[in-house]
């Protein structure tokens, strides 16, 4: 299964494609918070890299987001304009990537009414990472029917566009084989493949861990360096950054493993030789945090620092990131008409 | 509750109301079969008359057909044009009604999204018209995702026409306490009343029996006499009604409780004193259950003659049937996207 289903970015990224036969990639982000670092390492680098080989859409998925904040909509609806800002800011081109919102397209909420036939309520509490999520959110049985039914609307998204490759962690697998699920008993309905079934591309980086350590990296919780983060904030996070509580005098020997400021530097540093000599160091004894900290910073700082700046002017004009996602969206409505009018036929409605 | 929920046909029947103020009627048929007397005395005779007094829509439901039907959906597909004939057969003007079809109106998939991040899955699975249907469709935890979770897709039909008059039957009353729960919730959201609550309006009449008297009405299983029966069906299924099964010689007291044959002629017959004398003289003994057969024969033929010929006629002409509910349907689009526009401005989600 695992040998079918998984497809290294390497691997793809080496594959040689004509511009006809690039394969579609779908991606995208709750829209219910700024993009951090997190997502810069777990998903923006890759996609700003992608969309020079493939088809990419990037959905910016309000409607998903209120899935677990039906009572708190602003949540959603005042980071829209925020996260698609991050995109442009981190190098996204409207050009290349097709940016679009979920709830402009409405093929997407009639597709998950069809697909919604076709899935159990079995079947969906038995999805582990609904389940994981589930646990982490102590909903227990008041858990809103939207989020549990979130993977069905999921498979709508990735089945609108036809993707046949989306970016995931491993933690999302379930959610494309509920997706290639649905794939199938809808081409089995239909009698023909109207659907295509998707693959992941799992990334390498793994997960970027919180400044404390600890928690879930949330701008709230102060845990995080957001892709807006001022210079100030960035260098008060990084001085607060967990590192080896046990490394008391520069001299002594330090813990590398669990470090989030080298796990920082690995994610970050253009240099991994460099990182590589530090780790040494750092473990022999003889490097202390500060100056270690002071190395992520510089790299952070420089990093951030055209990102913010892009990201203010976009932020600045908003009537331009209202134009760029209407005309993505727009695009997207043909696209994902078409899947709905085909699997509205297999279920054999169209009479007009 | 029951005091402020409960309307009776009557009451409003005598309400005086100008044009402008004409109440809505939200009513309508899952398409997975054509209807039959059930349907005639259950609701379609109800429609016929409301539709002088109020702003009438009748929804066929196909979407919702296909909750329980996914891996069966000709059942739905080839029996949305039955059940419009049989509506305009039996007297529904598409002048004053407005017959209209579910999956043509887009609005209403996005609408059900919408409000299922209001509604918990406990709260669906504490649903007593669901719970029932459930146990007598045994469908256990395989219940499809679709089915669970129809009573949100039913107030976002409701909603979307703005309706404040629901025809329902008794055990239909927490279907739209679901609803009313969901208007109260978005009206909260949205600081202002967007949605209205709707109200019952009961039937009087009971359930009609089956003609074998035990079982539930279905074509397939032969126990009941469609509107579109013909004249032979009509006299067979007569023939074959389930009577009083001690009642065995023409002279015995014969039993009208329960006697299928006299539970049509109370909703058929025109004289219900002529029926009444009838009872009186079955409960006496010295009247024959073919006398009495022929009698409700009679009724039937009468009453089915001309809608069965008006059927047919409309059957015949389906570019006819297909452009009264495209016409329909279209007129039905406006209005629900205006409300969808609306419950999506409650969720901050007005960029475009």
């Amino acid at each position: 299964m695992k040998n079918n289903l998984s497809l290294r970015l390497d691997q793809t990224a080496n594959s040689t494609q004509t511009n006809d036969s690039k394969e579609k990639i779908l991606t995208g982000d709750r829209a219910t918070g700024s993009l951090h670092l997190g997502h810069f390492v777990g998903s923006l680098q890759q996609r700003v890299k992608l969309q020079h080989q493939y088809e990419q859409t990037i959905l910016v998925a309000d409607m998903q987001g209120l899935t677990d904040n039906g009572h708190n909509p602003q949540k959603v609806s005042s980071n829209i304009l925020n996260v698609v800002a991050d995109y442009l800011a981190a190098g996204i081109d409207p050009l290349k990537t097709t940016i679009c919102l979920q709830s402009g397209i409405p093929a997407l909420a009639e597709l998950t009414m069809y697909y919604s036939n076709l899935v159990s309520i079995a079947r969906l509490e038995r999805n582990p990472t609904v389940k994981t999520e589930i646990n982490s959110k102590s909903f227990g049985r008041s858990i809103p029917a939207g989020f549990l039914t979130y993977p069905i609307s999921q498979a709508a998204d990735i089945t609108a566009f036809k993707a046949t490759l989306v970016p995931v962690g491993e933690d999302q697998l379930p959610m494309l084989e509920q997706t290639n699920e649905i794939v199938r008993k809808l081409n089995h309905i239909a009698q023909q493949d109207i659907l295509v079934e998707c693959k992941p591309l799992l990334s390498k980086v793994s997960r970027l861990p919180s400044v404390d350590g600890k928690s879930k990296m949330s701008k709230s919780m102060g845990n995080t360096i957001m892709l807006s983060s001022s210079e100030k904030e960035i260098s008060k996070a990084v001085k607060a950054m967990y590192t080896d509580p046990n490394h008391l005098r520069v001299c002594d020997p330090g813990q590398v493993d669990g470090n989030v400021v080298f796990t920082y530097l690995d994610a970050f540093h253009q240099d991994q030789d460099y990182v590589a000599n530090l780790k040494a160091q750092y473990s022999a004894g003889g490097l202390g945090d500060g100056t270690v900290k002071k190395i992520l910073e510089e790299c952070l700082q420089d990093l951030l620092k055209p990102i913010r700046q892009r990201r203010e002017e976009f932020i600045a004009d908003r009537s331009l990131l209202i134009a760029i996602l209407k005309a993505g969206t727009e695009r997207s409505q043909d696209e994902s008409n078409d899947v709905l009018r085909q699997v509205k036929c297999a279920f054999g409605l169209n009479l007009f």
